[in-house]
């Protein structure tokens, strides 16, 4: 099986676990056998592996969650870079270009296109084959995955299909409804549109080819900023006439607000929380290292981390939005290709952060313009280059770089630092890399 | 008029925002006419210097509290510093015998007692002025203030008078009683016992030598370890003959709880805090340098700290102690004589905080016995004396202490520290001091 996991843009409406650098997919909520946490797209490369060990997953995004993907799925996961964001008929045909020219994958093999963050069991990813074999029969351009409703949701929406078979063309596409138009969608046989559907490799390059002017893979890529930005059910699914949907009926959640996440979290509870006996429906999670105590609320959500903390009614939490984006503030913390790092302290002329760098992994080497830094090891070992000088570090090692120093640090086993920044200009533009000889 | 302040112990059902060593009469959370924020005990002196601004103020409490009364009231106010809780009777005796011994206070001047913690107007010190004015007429040994009950609270003990006149003899006093019995009290024209009662200085001082074998103030001092925990009420006034009540009619609150504290807040929110148009009732105090959004909320008080969250219905938020016992954690900051610290940053061995000493004070000489610390000058200017040698530091200067390495810092502008602790035990015991020849 060939597949597409189309990992989208910023989820602000699950602030503050989710912000413009740290999207929904990423956030570890789910609990698993063994009583860790994995994210939306751990949960769903792990399931589609146990499907089909064979897979050959690409996952289709935007540069800034590189590192996030390598870090939570390693290096040997397919990514499809988008090299900015031009909606999703670009990403599928580039993703599609990634995975002939790149891949080698073969014009009559099925792709299989889905976004990353549905919340689904294994049958689900069963159905997926299913899509992507019926694909290769070659009876129909496009087989759309149509969902089995269960509520009149005005959230998605419809595919009207001409019979009630398991497979069936598609008679016509509604947009999304009212509740009472949903309804009586619903009793047509109506399924919901939940954004899934295969295709063989040839019929979107074929697209590709028609509606954009490029050779290769690499073409696409580096023409990408220049391209219309478009969906891809407005330039090809809503074009085309050979086109089938295959109904699932098992499980499928869409965990895009805190009130659905909360339902598939297993307990009420992540991180330092303590609720009292009177709290009813009410789900914490946590990612400060400082304990939240719950008492007497009902229905309500209450998260917490380095941005910020919600505590919302669950029904309203989904209206969220234009809150947070008045809230405009600096990033606290960020995954980083070599780690992560966290905001301690904000003063007007320094900026306190803590830096964890994974072992054999190092940063840029690189200076800045108008801020001097101060690292002072507390975890690990490692070495730092500092305008050309090796030198070994470890615990209670402290480094003093004045602005416009060239530095870079190696993590030897995992490396803690607590890096002060200290200048009238401190921002995170402020940086100039360098190539280093070792 | 010779006040005493009792300055009470700490206040877990205030958490996050009160905690072992920071009690609740510290926190900033009423706003003055100029829109600045003071808190309990600040508000109780402004109020007492205007009604008048002779008053010689005298604060009992433990030495705990002496950095946060110095910090917030400044060095000119009177301490009694007991040196470790004993109950009320030893603590008054000992306060009367400052006053006596140290501020010479004369036998026949009344001494008023209030708690450091009500919420009240200034009619109320009017009434304090003449509590003291009706003991030094001298027709009662105590002349105690009866609170007119505005509901039938089981919170306060009752004192039932002879009189329905403003000044009468006591007939009897009251436990706490239920709902019930308080309304039939009531109905017999009881007044809330709120602990405010006033003397002529002998009266208590010959009670202290009674119950007491001590010589003068610095006597009872330094034997005050040894003394039987009892209460002011049991020891002196239950026993009591010859005592008067005068009744208050004006606003008395006791913010002991959230419910009551939030009621007194002229603004819903203070610190970085949104709410959506559909919450209703609901207060947020966030001492946090992170936003609180809220959503759909009712009756609902948020309170953020660097020690935690609490979100809580606002009735169940008066059964918070036993929650709060079991959230048994570092303290997170501080207020200390020389500024104050906060905690930024928990490693298994590290501990990274940030250190404001004001203007013009310094720590203690001190060593370490199994760290060692790193400190970063974030912004100020002052001298640091390491092993002896004095060197003056400035934003961006790096000190490194190894353990064992006496140091202090000296701070001639605000100063601003990231300290680094590094070490295998560290924990708040390990320091010895040391003095200093400058």
């Amino acid at each position: 099986m060939n597949i597409v996991l189309l990992s989208g843009g910023s989820g602000k409406r699950l602030w503050p676990l989710s912000n413009d650098i740290r999207s929904k997919q990423f956030i570890k909520i789910f609990k698993t056998e063994d009583g860790k946490y994995e994210s939306m797209v751990q949960r769903v490369y792990r399931q589609i592996k146990k499907v089909d060990s064979d897979a050959k997953i690409t996952i289709a995004t935007s540069k800034t969650q590189v590192s996030s993907i390598h870090n939570q799925l390693g290096d040997d996961v397919g990514i499809s870079i988008e090299p900015c964001r031009r909606d999703t008929f670009p990403a599928i045909a580039l993703a599609t270009a990634y995975l002939h020219d790149i891949l080698g994958v073969s014009d009559d093999e099925a792709v299989v296109v889905c976004p990353v963050d549905p919340y689904v069991e294994d049958d689900y990813f069963e159905a997926l084959k299913a899509l992507g074999e019926q694909a290769e029969k070659g009876q129909a351009n496009l087989v759309l995955m149509g969902i089995e409703p269960t509520y009149p949701s005005e959230k998605y929406g419809y595919i009207i299909p001409e019979s009630k078979d398991n497979i069936s063309s598609v008679s016509t596409f509604k947009e999304k409804p009212d509740t009472e138009t949903a309804k009586r969608y619903i009793s047509q046989g109506a399924l919901w549109n939940g954004g899934v559907f295969a295709y063989k490799l040839k019929y979107v390059l074929d697209k590709a080819h028609e509606l954009i002017d490029f050779t290769d893979y690499h073409d696409l890529f580096s023409k990408y900023d220049t391209l219309t930005k478009i969906s891809f059910d407005y330039a090809v699914v809503e074009k085309e006439n050979k086109i089938q949907v295959m109904r699932f009926s098992g499980q499928w959640k869409d965990l895009g607000t805190w009130n659905t996440l909360t339902e598939a979290m297993v307990d009420n509870t992540i991180g330092d929380a303590v609720m009292n006996e009177s709290c009813k429906d009410v789900h914490i999670i946590n990612d400060l290292d400082i304990p939240v105590l719950a008492m007497g609320l009902h229905d309500v959500v209450i998260s917490a981390s380095p941005d910020g903390i919600l505590v919302s009614d669950k029904e309203q939490s989904s209206y969220i939005k234009p809150y947070v984006d008045k809230i405009d503030r600096q990033i606290m913390f960020a995954e980083k290709s070599w780690g992560c790092f966290r905001v301690l302290d904000v003063e007007e002329n320094s900026l306190t952060i803590k830096v964890t760098l994974n072992p054999g992994n190092s940063m840029n080497y690189h200076s800045h313009k108008n801020r001097d830094e101060v690292w002072v090891v507390i975890s690990g070992k490692g070495k730092t280059v500092v305008d050309g000088m090796e030198q070994e570090i470890t615990v209670g090692d402290v480094v003093t770089m004045q602005a416009g120093c060239r530095h870079t640090v190696f993590a030897e086993t995992e490396l803690q630092l607590i890096e002060v920044q200290l200048g009238e200009d401190i921002n995170v533009q402020d940086k100039q890399k360098f190539p280093l000889d070792r």
